[in-house]
């Protein structure tokens, strides 16, 4: 995709903007690319990235935000829930409220090196350009790297920004155990981090206008309709169960199919209901997965005595969600019933679809149409931590276009150019907000364009 | 169960049998006892025992077994394929042809302290009756402990005693891989043992007149009715698949429903074929197991890109096992077909089922009967090592109960009254094989009874 493509003819041009907008080259897209390549350095072997939630190598990258902010002549502070910090002051001392921008440096197993990665080396890019041109500013701007988004360690998403928002607590994070049964409190202070001290982490909504975090699609709308910037409208809500299912270990050759008790048979009636019940007429829009089934023993002449699922159900419609992941236990209680294998379910995340407020959309919308950039106001499929920050302040995100639609995998690819327009509107909206005495002006800019 | 309840009342009482029975005192059961505990130190962490084929551990229970031969005064050789053998010279020096009994040391992931390892303490536990009390006796004994049995690690099972029978060659064993991709040669290599070599350890007709393995039943027929001995009469076939299905990974939020190419849905429903398949009408008697199942990436939030299942179908009927085999390969490839999912189809192993001759089963069943013991003839639904020897000589099977019938499992269990009882017909029917010139022999003395 050229840039000239996704010039958007029905806005104003870039040079007409006047004072919200950057010059695009002042964005450095190969400060972009190295920061990209430097965090997908550490990683456990194997293919993609590997940089699990809590984990020393997550610890490492946030290392390198710091090092990275240093070098700016900013300062990061780590909270106790493993967040990164780094603030420019305001230059109107009483302007307290700030504005914020970043997103995460951990991955799933085997990801990419875009997810979260993307919206934190845009945050660096953001202070870097902050500094190096010093746009007419006012407030405080907050680059942040949050600690442990991705679910795929502990079951629930988005941690280290749920600590920030006071939606995950001291208690909880006993509970939350990965599959070695680790949980996160332990995780958490075996990389130094105070997981009892997690309450001192949160923000408080005095002091923040607004956050704005930038990320990858992970889905091919923007890519297949050659756009170059998301708004995000809604954010998906999302449950999370842990199904473990025992039925009878023995040998393949002397059990006789009529007395068998397979766990992994049960297991794959589960997987077959969920793929049903999100594609029945009444789930349209509904995702239904099964990421992980673990077979114990696991020995091809050994009848599965034990399986342990995770279902994701994601909905938009927070009623919807609950009823569907209810609906699903109750199908699994009947295959568990009728084979007589055991069942037990655990709930390893909950969070509920947002719909992010329209005086933070209209800003990226106009920062995009000014830059000259052609936009799509969307959902996003995905959790973010974006969606835990609107319990606090009034949160917007920018997506940016995912190659082939593909992420949480080694293959995830942004191009570096659609990255650097991103962190473009980014920066102006930012600029804009930063113009703002409160978020109703928002609204009145936006009917007056 | 008692002793007293396994007493046959319709064949002769023990102490009317003369030279071939061996007086029931002289089988310490202490000293099986002993020897199962002995081998089960030797395991991974983790439940249960895991010892698998061509491991240091396999190795070390090898050396466990020359080292009970040594304090016999037996001296063990080690072939090029890791199976042991040690021999008690006869007695009368023209007679070459031998009798042999043995087992197998390994195990497979999680299993139990029984399987293969039974058979091995009852030979040890042999040789020292033959040497203690010295009965009469013409022909060379040999003890066998065989390499390699359980197929857990490289899909083919038997393949120390397949080496024996020349039924798997050196060519074989780069093909052979475990799912680290370590092939069956490596493994072979860096236990010490040569698989250039393998030729080598053939056996030769000539130099065996029978060989008699004892094993533990792994089902629970003669547990639940009550009987000392199975006589195995017939082994079941074999055929071990492994199914990689290759979709496409992408995130669970990001992937609506009918964009998906999840390969864990499409080895649900593979699964269930199996089991489908294995229960219809056509199918009795075949049992058709996924023991097996990997999940990749196995993250909640990722859709399943890559799964890698296998199958194991056993049957009776070997024409009946292929045309299963061939049936369910073609019932996957309409379910990838359907879903465009990719398939790579491998074969692991595959063995025929085998009828052992009643030269044998004769004879044991009539040692069972001069023991005062209880019996059935019955088949095995396990593969043995037994069914690879018969290529090289006349060989039986002696089952002992396995209790609740479980076996590749922690719980498995078999009580040593019961293993010094299967012991006790083993030495009886060594005893009896020794005292022919020839197998006809046997089959003579049965129709004379």
């Amino acid at each position: 995709m050229s840039s000239t493509n996704k010039s958007n003819k029905d806005v104003s041009a870039h040079e007409s903007v006047g004072s919200h907008s950057v010059p695009v080259e002042a964005i450095k897209r190969k400060n972009l690319e190295r920061l990209i390549a430097r965090f997908a350095e550490l990683s456990e072997d194997g293919p993609g990235v590997t940089r699990l939630a809590y984990s020393h190598l997550e610890r490492q990258a946030h290392q390198v935000f710091a090092d990275e902010m240093a070098a700016l002549g900013l300062v990061v502070k780590v909270d106790a829930a493993g967040n990164s910090i780094a603030e420019l002051p305001a230059t109107e001392s009483l302007l307290k409220a700030g504005l914020g921008t970043g997103s995460h440096l951990d991955s799933v197993p085997s990801g990419g090196r875009f997810d979260g990665i993307a919206g934190v080396c845009a945050a660096i890019e953001t202070a870097r350009v902050a500094i190096a041109s010093a746009p007419v500013r006012r407030r405080p701007w907050r680059f942040v790297a949050f600690a442990a988004e991705e679910g795929a360690r502990f079951g629930q998403a988005c941690s280290g920004s749920r600590m920030v928002a006071g939606l995950t607590r001291t208690p909880d994070l006993a509970r939350l155990e990965d599959k070695n049964g680790v949980s996160m409190a332990q995780a958490m202070s075996e990389v130094g981090l105070n997981p009892d001290a997690v309450s001192e982490a949160r923000w408080e909504a005095d002091d923040w206008l607004a956050f704005i975090e930038l990320h990858i699609e992970q889905g091919n709308v923007l890519e297949s309709h050659d756009i170059a910037i998301g708004v995000v409208d809604t954010i998906s809500g999302s449950s999370r169960l842990l199904i473990e299912l025992s039925g009878v270990a023995s040998h393949t050759g002397g059990t006789p199919m009529h007395l068998r008790r397979d766990a992994l048979a049960a297991a794959a009636e589960c997987v077959l209901l969920c793929e049903k019940i999100a594609n029945d007429e009444e789930h349209h829009g509904t995702r239904i997965t099964v990421g992980r089934l673990d077979v114990d023993p696991g020995s091809i002449t050994t009848i599965p005595g034990h399986v342990a699922l995770t279902v994701d159900v994601r909905d938009f419609d927070h009623q919807r969600q609950r009823d569907t992941t209810r609906q699903l236990v109750q199908a699994f209680e009947a295959v568990v019933g009728r084979r007589g294998v055991g069942m037990r379910v655990s709930i390893l995340g909950d969070t509920s679809p947002v719909v992010l407020p329209t005086s933070i959309t209209n800003v990226i919308a106009r920062s995009a149409a000014q830059n000259g950039l052609n936009y799509r106001v969307m959902a996003s499929g995905a959790s973010h931590d974006a969606q835990q920050i609107t319990r606090t302040t009034s949160t917007g995100m920018i997506f940016v276009p995912s190659w082939n639609g593909l992420s949480h995998v080694p293959q995830e690819y942004t191009s570096f150019d659609d990255l650097a327009r991103g962190t473009e509107v980014l920066i102006s909206a930012l600029l804009m907000l930063d113009g703002c005495d409160n978020l109703s002006q928002t609204s009145s800019a936006e009917s007056a364009q």
